[in-house]
């Protein structure tokens, strides 16, 4: 699913400014702040997090900023290295502004995603959410099939709501009120990874790794967790709701089954995956 | 407002149970895990925060859990202490369950807030939200008042949505299954606090303290944070909003107009609040 956004990366406006490695501006035991030198953020965020799990397993806890960076992709990925690591892994996004504050005719926020992952007995226990009712990238896809969006997620220009793909000047955030909140306390953090540095003071990405066995023993922490888990699952259902579903719960089941059955990729975005040019990742300067 | 609540904490069943000082079952220099010793959260919630922010100060980070405690009030008002101690505050929740999963018949998670607070060049920036679509004060509130709930915030005994306060099994969550999912990863946050320690499995507080100069000096934080706010206010406004309100800021206008003009209290309230037995701070054990 997410193997096309490989094309929007290397065809995104930002690739074409000059790279630098990736830098660190501040550095102490538990904590880095990195110039991220124009890199796509996967690159930076991947970096970063090898940083964040390196310094939390030997200090108990870490804290690692990237801006001047651009579209990380799945936040989810980043919590889970840490969570396989066995740390807990929190993590913040503060992007492009596109979500409107409730009562605003503009976008105020990014759509500014929050993820956490967990150890347990079995896989990483992962929660994704971004801060919009929709995401940009179902836009784009809605706006090429001239389909109209679902009601009360974006507003045009003039703050009106709007179904039109084509009129959409900002999407709203989920939740109302409370999802504008959340999307801003992602910006604060933001800020804390030095969004403030940059041109546009928007990008900053933060990652939090906290060694479990700071409160608790890790095995009691993974046991704990996974009776949690269990008994959420075990709530008892409306007619005909076959299970609970548990955050991440279907994407690891959609994995394994990839893993075992192979992923179809469309042959137009196969041979454009391969005519891309050849790199190596940057390294740390 | 929430002077009432006080008799709430008088009246608990909890209060009746025997009550011992705080005792931390684990420490280091950056964090802190405390049995709670059956004290009401805003008592243990206190010694925490105190405790979170001396070890922050000195070593940068800190991660203090409680478990074993209840009822622990407005989250805001702990963060707030980390940030007017020049830390960034993040503070969780785990608590007793009383809000569905988007399927379910029943209560799964707790109300389950994450609060943040960040120094800014002025009032701290405090976001506090909690996971449910309506608070579980105000179910008791217009079920005195016989007023039907608002559409889509409650499910009754079978897990079909009701009005009626009367007949409220379980709340909904904010936002859907974002919402859910954000309740999750406060009970999961809740889960190292230790709240599988308990009897009940359900009360876990995790307070964090981080000192923004890991990353940025805090002069410069303060900066970027306050530019970062001034611009989101000033996103443009829809025809007949008077101002896009930020998190935070109107209870710091009222605060500053209960300090000029005093607050009333009703003298029922009044009264039962002086008629309180006496008692004193349990110490840390």
């Amino acid at each position: 699913m997410g193997l096309p956004k490989i094309l929007n990366v290397a065809e995104h406006r930002q690739l074409r400014q000059p790279r630098r490695p990736l830098r660190a501006l501040r550095e102490t035991p538990v904590s880095a702040l990195f110039d991220g030198g124009n890199n796509n953020g996967m690159v930076a965020m991947y970096r970063a997090t090898q940083v964040a799990i390196t310094k939390a397993r030997e200090h108990g806890f870490s804290v690692v900023g990237v801006n001047n960076s651009w579209v990380s992709g799945r936040s989810a990925h980043y919590v889970e290295m840490v969570a396989r690591a066995d740390l807990i892994g929190i993590h913040s996004v503060s992007s492009r502004i596109h979500v409107a504050a409730p009562g605003s005719s503009g976008p105020a926020t990014g759509t500014n995603p929050i993820a956490f992952a967990f150890p347990t007995l079995h896989e990483p226990f992962v929660i994704d959410l971004g801060a919009a009712a929709f995401m940009g990238t179902d836009l784009i896809f809605q706006e090429r099939r001239s389909a109209v969006l679902p009601e009360g997620v974006a507003i045009d220009v003039q703050g009106r709501p709007t179904r039109d793909p084509a009129q959409v000047h900002a999407i709203l955030p989920f939740g109302g009120y409370k999802g504008f909140a959340l999307a801003l306390a992602m910006q604060a953090l933001g800020v804390l990874a030095g969004s403030g540095l940059g041109d546009d003071k928007t990008y900053g990405y933060l990652i939090m790794a906290i060694k479990p066995d700071l409160l608790l023993p890790l095995d009691d922490f993974r046991h704990d967790m996974s009776e949690m888990l269990a008994r959420v699952k075990a709530t008892p259902r409306q007619p005909g709701v076959e299970e609970i579903r548990m955050p991440s719960e279907r994407a690891f089941r959609e994995r394994a089954r990839s893993l075992r059955e192979g992923i179809e990729i469309d042959r137009k975005i196969y041979d454009a995956l391969l005519a891309l040019p050849k790199g190596k990742l940057p390294e740390l300067g």
